[in-house]
């Protein structure tokens, strides 16, 4: 079923008509009279519509987006090389993240700024809302960079579960972050049919093809953020990323 | 730590000169005499040596691989367009598949057959050689191809998890999957340090971009497959495998 974002929702009964990039997507789809399709506010509400003809919606009543996950997960990715940074962008979303933070780090190759990161970020976030249009997500999450590690892991370490992935770390997993977190018993999904009660905040932070430096994770450390293994295979910069929030995702019963 | 696949590990105290791709690969590395690498058999042994001069080395006592997962999981994707095999091959060996099997079905728009998908496979062992190396894995994960959707379902089903993830399932999930294994308890650690004391065998099986077909899933019922959901969010045909993979690994105390 096509799904478009909107700026605001057509009230039940309403017409509504398709424009600006919609009308575009909607053209390419060839929608046909009675057909379903849904328009979403980006603030996990969806409007169920009936097309009429043409680009012109008949809406139904609003609902809650069934796909938004319950729990908040930031994901926090050291700049990587090339085109890696879009394909985490899109699975990242696609996998429910809440939002996709940039930072540079000591070993980073590409480092982004100023005029050249803005285009990078216009057209990451692009990528983002396609994936969320596809994978029928309620909100576009929104795609960031922030100037410098340290914040990165100032604002990273807010969350209930801040998480670094590192590769030299091989005792504490994410098994044992998320049995800290108390409550919450991981990959044990509870009487609600495998959602968690309770919705935790998470980070999770990964690094680039060089990883973090000693200090960095000493840092990382000092601001409350949990050093966790992914596991004793090394995996790419773009695959822990989406390997960590798929676990979470999983063990808090939104996979 | 450089690591190279050998046909026979040398005895302990030997020397031993890396040659043919392994030669070429060393010398891009630029390895150093005291340099520390590896050498495995690919059977799940590994030598650990010290460089010597140029491409020789000096072999260290045999160890079993520390990377190679307890748990034996069979990844079987319906056959996805272009250069997508070649994404999930890759990080599917990262992630710590222990095969990959390919196979046409019904809504299939790539279905390579006979010189044309020998090509391919050759290509696609080459990736999973790789793709062991840098991760550090002790086998070189099969990649395969059969000749019908039925032939996967009889030989996929015979796992002891038999898992085929259905994007139109929304009740039945992994962790009903995993509960019903008994024994296991989905993501919870054991006392060995998060990883479970028995290690199933699992298959995971998805779908082509179009999906699978209604009567698809009736005769992977039949087989014994177990359909189960990945979430309401809608995963690409080349993120569902990863993140049931990464799902599973999690679950059984491989991440």
């Amino acid at each position: 079923m096509a799904r478009f974002f909107v700026d605001e929702l057509p009230a039940e009964g309403s017409r509504y008509t398709l424009s600006g990039e919609n009308a575009e997507h909607a053209r390419v789809l060839r929608l046909r009279p009675g057909e379903a399709v849904t328009l979403c506010d980006g603030r996990g509400t969806d409007c169920p519509c009936a097309v009429e003809e043409g680009l012109t919606l008949r809406a139904g009543a609003w609902a809650p987006c069934a796909a938004e996950p319950r729990v908040r997960v930031s994901l926090w990715i050291a700049f990587p090389k090339a085109d890696k940074a879009e394909h985490v962008i899109q699975k990242a979303v696609e996998l429910g993240a809440a939002e996709i933070v940039l930072f540079p780090s000591r070993y980073c190759v590409s480092r982004p700024e100023g005029k050249a990161l803005d285009k990078k970020l216009e057209r990451w976030q692009k990528i983002a809302r396609a994936a969320a249009e596809q994978s029928r997500r309620g909100v576009i999450p929104p795609v960031r960079a922030v100037d410098a590690c340290a914040e990165a892991l100032r604002e990273a370490a807010r969350a209930e579960l801040p998480v670094l992935f590192y590769e030299n770390e091989s005792g504490y997993s994410l098994h044992d972050a998320l049995a800290e977190l108390g409550g919450l018993r991981s990959g044990a999904p509870d009487a609600s049919g495998g959602r968690s009660m309770t919705a935790p905040t998470v980070s999770l932070m990964t690094g680039a093809e060089g990883g973090f430096s000693e200090e960095e994770i000493e840092k990382a450390r000092l601001a409350g953020m949990k050093i966790c293994t992914l596991g004793p295979r090394i995996l790419r910069c773009e695959t822990a990323p989406l390997a960590g929030l798929a676990a979470v995702m999983f063990a808090l019963g939104e996979i």
